[in-house]
């Protein structure tokens, strides 16, 4: 897939790219164009992709990039037409490659291109508040209703008869119709993904986007954060309540119910029928299976199969949970 | 009590309301006159009611409804003079009867009424500041402040001497005098119910409001929800810290202190003098009672009696975490 | 240190104090000029400071106060040229004297100093956005950057090369260079610091500021009170999650990573390169060390020794609670 709201500034030559972030080019990698960075699943050919934990070997199995940065341990995993560019640290350099391509999702400044919705024409009629401002390459469907005082930056597509309340802002968003998004919201915000750096930390771009399903309800204070190399994403029909943390490159999937207060950290799925309740936190890179009910509270820091009832800190079985605590 | 912000569409004959939502008129109930829908305790002769649980008998047995909507397994504690309808699902019920009398109480889009504080005559003096707007059904008491971009939606009344932060928006609420509401609240919002159906959520109407007691503080950035059938309350002198959330029909009572981050799921009461260390949580429907105090970080699952400490998740006796967790 | 922001009414007389909070003078102290409260570091010669825990005792051997505001069980701790007034409540006591010196310091309204950022004039170029407030005695570093429906209040130091996202509000804040405040930020606002009191509590002023480090980005909708008597604090290079709560008085090191939805409770320390998972919750007056670890969902009521790695509720040794729950 085209990246649809950032822009890419390759291609570059490999040995170019290796020789930009001073790095040896040992296999004396030649002239050839990579085109896009991407992940394992992703990535096409003449792409460069990257694969930094075991975790992820099914899929590198399979990969069609061309390049791979990756860990001399992780080689076997790969297919053999990748070629691979060992490293120490696979993420620290994909930021600095990723950074040639996409330097404009580094930071995350304020939208300085925004203007008055009523300076705008848009096709479709849309009924607003007072002081909303529309930035670039902004889509809005049929019938939406947007509130006082919201912000809608640059690279955003709204669904139709969708309703974004006042005080919300929204960037790098896509959503599809009937969604409502509620007071106060902050959606498309680049993701908590730096390198820890003594005197200053180093931030890697986020050319990731946030995707919400139709039917969807985010509650008032939300943050949604996008996808650093993916996308961040809500399923249909799923609803969060008020003051929800989703971060970066999470998958949520449909018909999820979300109580108020609960955080998701970085790149878990969670399958659809998920229920959740408040105050709750899932750890990053863990995943969630279907139909699966936590209680209020808990702390899940493992993967839960379908069809379960968790609870507790750390989430275990419910009926355990219950037991040990009658 | 009549209800003060949601216009009520009734009267509706009853045989005309099980036609409108395909229920079967079993009874042959004819053409009485509907005049409200309310809860147990409010709901006077001519008004239907719903009763769902056996947790509310005692009141059941005292309502003045002339119908109410129940379980078979519930008829026995409704008085003889109640007529009952039979239901699979009461609140499923409840929730097209009430939309059908308060059809507005269902969505919560922005409120396209409100006008720039500077057009809108107030017979109070009101200290406000830039890009304030103010909806229609809107009362001001004397000596209020009102802080930059908020936004006073319909159907509000402000006691005297409040204090009103930026960025606050409110609507369906009522304070009493000398109230602060600080930066960024968002008050009066629909609840979080609706019915989980596949592909689309049924949302049910919120005729509540939100009512908060004299002398009270409600901190940064926190929200706090309008009921659903019944009212959210915060009473007297309670003071919040920032960035808590308090859900749909919760009642609090007087000098209460809860820290930052706490959140009460809906339906639950708190009795007077409760004091919550910051990030506990409390589940809906539960009954804490009067000078409790609950540590910081607790969940609480079950009913606290008065005069308790409490900590943990789940939370027990204060005593009993401290010596567990030796 | 001169209060930066707040003006201070004094000095007065120690008999007029006194008097004044209605405090009978058992010593018969006489006319001696008091010139400031400060807390038991900070207080000069004709200063008065307070000193209500044993756990103070250290600093309050050394203090250069005139006066001490105390408990009568603490009054060997202090030196002997510090005149002692010895009292039963002595915050309560010390809010009353404080609010002599520093009135304006109680209350938190919204500042209506604040102009629209296009009819002042700064030395340096700011890009800003729409509907952009800027209050009395704000300064505002080279190449700065701030969003939409920002609000920056009285008394706010900005450094250069900061981006403050939109609707952010601040005040009572100075920030070093390099600094990144993201969107729905309130930073500045008083502590949740007053006097429990049936009918109406007594709020107590808040005279601290919030200072924070170059290099630090405090992530959206995060809140960060400023102290009472002392500062609130960010060390340099330190990253803020989303939805972060930072109480009063708090002093937070360098090179911290603070994950979403973590809350710190009142006067507390975190050492240099503290690294704190999500959700985890942070008692007040607790003293964390450098170099610590903090999981996810943790929370921490007692003192966290220097290179240490705790987890859980409450918190303790990592690999014991690994294997605790195992």
């Amino acid at each position: 897939m085209h990246n649809p709201f950032f822009k890419n500034h390759g291609p570059f030559k490999i040995d170019g790219i290796l020789k930009n972030i001073d790095l040896f080019n040992i296999d004396d990698f030649k002239s050839d164009l990579i085109y896009d960075v991407k992940d394992l699943v992703t990535a096409q050919v003449k792409d460069l992709t990257f694969f930094h934990s075991k975790k992820y070997s099914l899929v590198a199995k399979k990969t069609n990039a061309s390049y791979c940065v990756t860990l001399k341990s992780l080689s076997e995993y790969l297919p053999k037409q990748c070629k691979k560019i060992f490293v120490d640290n696979v993420l620290l350099t994909m930021s600095k490659i990723t950074s040639m391509f996409y330097p404009e999702a580094i930071s995350d400044n304020f939208d300085s291109t925004v203007k008055d919705i009523n300076e705008i024409k848009f096709k479709a009629k849309i009924k607003h508040g007072h002081n909303v401002l529309i930035g670039e390459n902004v889509e809005i469907g049929k019938n939406c209703i947007i509130g006082h005082n919201t912000i809608i930056e640059k690279n955003v597509v709204i669904g139709s008869n969708c309703s974004i309340g006042s005080n919300v802002i929204i960037r790098n968003t896509i959503t599809e119709d009937n969604v409502n998004i509620l007071d106060g919201c902050v959606i498309g915000k680049k993701g908590f993904g730096f390198f820890p750096n003594k005197e200053k930390n180093l931030r890697y771009p986020h050319i990731g986007i946030v995707m919400i399903g139709e039917n969807c309800e985010i509650g008032c204070g939300s943050t949604i954060d996008r996808g650093s190399m993916s996308n961040t994403v809500i399923g249909k029909n799923t609803f969060l309540d008020n003051q929800i943390h989703v971060a970066h490159n999470n998958k949520i999937g449909n018909n999820c119910i979300i109580a108020g207060q609960v955080g998701i950290a970085g790149s878990s799925s969670l399958g659809n029928n998920v229920m959740i309740g408040g105050q709750a936190g899932i750890s990053g890179h863990l995943k969630v299976g279907n139909n699966v009910q936590i209680g209020g509270g808990s702390g899940v820091i493992k993967d839960v199969p379908d069809n379960t009832k968790v609870m507790g800190y750390p989430s275990k079985d419910l009926r355990k949970f219950l037991k040990d605590n009658k």
